[in-house]
């Protein structure tokens, strides 16, 4: 894990000095942004430095070079991620302002009350009168944070507060996070359905695999909005997008190609059912004992499902037996379960999608001359397949039409329209994806989406009254 | 009810027809507010005009006013409450920017992965590095909205999203509605109780009498961050403040007086505990069977802790009785229950405070030469006895010091330091409570909060660790 650091310190005010800093830090491999200046007297200048280091190792080495200084004074190293995080990631403000009786009488007591009565009246006029039309809640009950394990409610909470933070710049979706102190499926889902009024959809985020299914398949059913587990789908989707248009640049086509899936989890059984249903036959799904088969069902009902519609030829043996001629390998399960010769193994003009994340299953530099098409879920190589990408649009898309769920054609249309976002022109081994900073995704997807809603009727066109017309 | 309205009309462009539609809402006795020009041409001009009439009937016949008048043609009635409403009342935003890779590297993947596991080592770093350290919920099952009764999570909506709104103009705290769809006692609990580690406050909101106690009380024994019911104790606060100086006002004593309670739920209860807290001793509460006495325990425990500790003189009789002679009616029931006749009966020197709403116990204008002090819970008569006064004080120093609970200590400081901000010189008969508009309420309030939990010791004094120092 990188440490992004912020070094203050004091110099003589002699000119060299800073270059021998600046000397030093090459030196010692230290990856330097903004150089700010504090202050300065006739005799010294403080500044501020923004470093990147490997490790706590690298900065005690960096530290013990400055010591030798003596024109140097260290005043004070700080962690920019914790700066970054100080009193929290996200603040909830009123969207009118609020500055006199008349604004407090409209807004809050007495003129709510008849607010509260219209609502009373139709509960569906709460999605033009309140925030439920906009609001989505972020769930987790932290059984899986990031790649981190369970580490419970609390420590999920800057995590879940980033995604909210995403849903607002990438969606303009107001999300809060439900991080829940209890974690037995049945206790998940009451406590989701209590809580749902407020809410126009549910993100189920970082909860363990195979509970996250059970949750969310009984939570839709029980609520009349969507419920979408973004390390499931969400990743499926941006997998998809990715995929269609690698196999463009491979010239294979989908419905042909040979594919292995490395992981059984979340994010592992919702690529292979999107694959699926965007038209692959040819689909092996490994977990840590190797390819999954029928004829050796599995009892968890997720990866039963798996060996009932994959491994149509019952397949048996280790990833790295099973993966020798497949045109495509989907990774989301370990780092460094496959090497250089594993991939030369793989069928010609390969496609590598190395998702474990921040370690792929193959380091890209040791398969760049080998694979046709590399992606990773990394943004400092190309391709990066980013869950970001498909979210926030699927629920602008939703939300938009007063989706009831999100289904599978919903989640196809995203991925589809994902991928059309790369023109022909634009196409490339390095290019198969859009970057989370285009603009123009969320509203690509969000389109697609609501029409497939519409198209499947998941969603309610019911007019949404926002004015209480006299006349 | 008053309807508070922006009616769009086209006039013809003479000069005097603008006169005449003001002459005729005056005629109709309606109140006229902006008037705004939305476009103008050589033959006409549209305009919007914001107008409070008293009822719907009331609209019906300026609208047939208007009609006789062929040169005004009326293109739209809005409902300014409604317009208020559009699209919800609160957004939840990122407290930074971001802009680039490397902000989303620091507060979301790969970054917030080390604040997640410095949570995980040490739960209180939560305070510091998440939202908690600012966050309230505002809980409610919809099961007593504003005087409207049992309407539900989803009516509920809209007051929670209000109250937001004050808890951030007031307290710039970050309060979210969790309008909750179950409604037993045991339920609510938790289902709060999962949903507390985002938050560094409860606030009970709208929750019928009597399971309002027990929720409070069950789970402020359950969590370490404070719950409080405001509707209870903000009412219970600001009413003791108002209290505190009416006496002073007509000079007599807490301790002397001699109380009256109209009203034994959620509001009624809390008065009564914080007045023999502050010192009364000569206290009768009446709900609508009469005076609630020893000798006819009631079977509610929160009216039988009123029949053990007050009326100890063991007074039956229905409120127009047991009111001959008081110092002091506190009303928290219903309107119109007493006249000018009933306050005659009391005691010389009487204070009225008659909270129902927006209909008093007893019209001040029947009473206003009869009473000495008279206050209600309205914006349009002096000494308005309202919650906002309390609660965003209240929380600001419960958080700011990481307050286990609000306990009745810090409750009677939140009064005493509320009743202290007027003046001698200020205090009058129509003076007895800051107005809410004024900035220095939440401070000083705060303050007093702060200290009391300091000294009764339930706030935690844990340094919150901001920035991971490494030197």
């Amino acid at each position: 894990m990188y440490l992004n650091l912020v070094i203050r310190m004091k110099l003589a005010n002699k000119p060299g000095n800073l270059a021998r800093v600046l000397t030093i830090i090459a030196q010692e491999g230290g990856t330097l942004g903004a150089i700010e200046l504090i202050s300065a007297s006739p005799s010294c200048v403080t500044r501020d430095l923004m470093i990147r280091l490997n490790s706590r190792e690298h900065l005690k080495r960096l530290v013990s070079a400055f010591e030798q200084m003596p024109e140097i004074l260290i005043l004070r190293i700080s962690d920019r991620v914790f700066i970054s995080h100080q009193g929290g990631k996200i603040e909830i403000s009123p969207k009118r302002p609020i500055l006199n009786w008349e604004d407090l009488s409209l807004m809050y007591t007495p003129g709510v009350a008849g607010v509260s009565e219209a609502i009373a009246a139709e509960a569906d006029m709460a999605y033009g009168l309140t925030m439920k039309g906009n609001s989505v809640a972020i769930v987790t009950d932290g059984s899986a944070v990031l790649g981190l394990g369970d580490l419970g409610p609390y420590a999920a909470l800057p995590v879940m507060e980033g995604k909210a933070v995403l849903f607002k710049k990438f969606a303009n979706i107001d999300a809060f996070p439900l991080c829940l102190n209890v974690h037995e499926p049945g206790e998940i889902i009451d406590v989701v359905a209590a809580c749902a009024p407020a809410f126009g959809g549910i993100n189920l985020e970082d909860i363990a695999a195979p509970k996250c299914f059970e949750i969310e398949e009984k939570l839709a059913a029980r609520l009349d909005i969507p419920v979408f587990h973004d390390d499931q789908h969400g990743t499926a989707i941006v997998t998809l997008a990715g995929l269609i248009n690698a196999l463009k640049v491979v010239g294979k086509s989908i419905a042909d190609v040979k594919l292995v899936i490395s992981g059984a989890g979340a994010a592992g059984v919702a690529i292979a059912k999107i694959l699926i249903n965007a038209g692959v036959s040819d689909l092996i799904v490994c977990d840590r004992k190797g390819a999954i088969a029928r004829d050796l069902p599995p009892r968890q009902p997720s990866k039963l499902w798996i060996a009932e519609n994959t491994n149509e030829r019952c397949v048996h043996g280790q990833l790295k037996e099973v993966i020798a001629g497949a045109d495509v390998f989907v990774g989301v399960s370990a780092p460094s379960l496959l090497n250089r010769e594993d991939v030369m193994k793989m069928a010609e003009k390969s496609i590598v999608f190395a998702l474990a994340n921040p370690e792929p299953e193959v380091e890209p530099k040791e398969i760049y001359d080998v694979a046709a098409v590399i992606a990773t879920g990394r943004s400092d190589y190309p391709n990066q397949i980013n869950n970001a990408l498909a979210f926030p649009g699927v629920f602008r898309g939703a939300l938009d039409c007063h989706a009831r769920v999100v289904n599978d054609q919903m989640c196809l249309a995203a991925a589809q329209a994902l991928a059309g976002m790369i023109s022909e022109e634009a196409l490339s081994v390095e290019n198969i994806i859009p970057s989370l900073f285009n603009e123009q995704v969320t509203p690509v997807v969000a389109t697609a989406v609501r029409q497939a809603a519409r198209k499947t009727g998941v969603s309610r066109e019911f007019q949404v009254k926002p004015v209480a017309a006299v006349k």
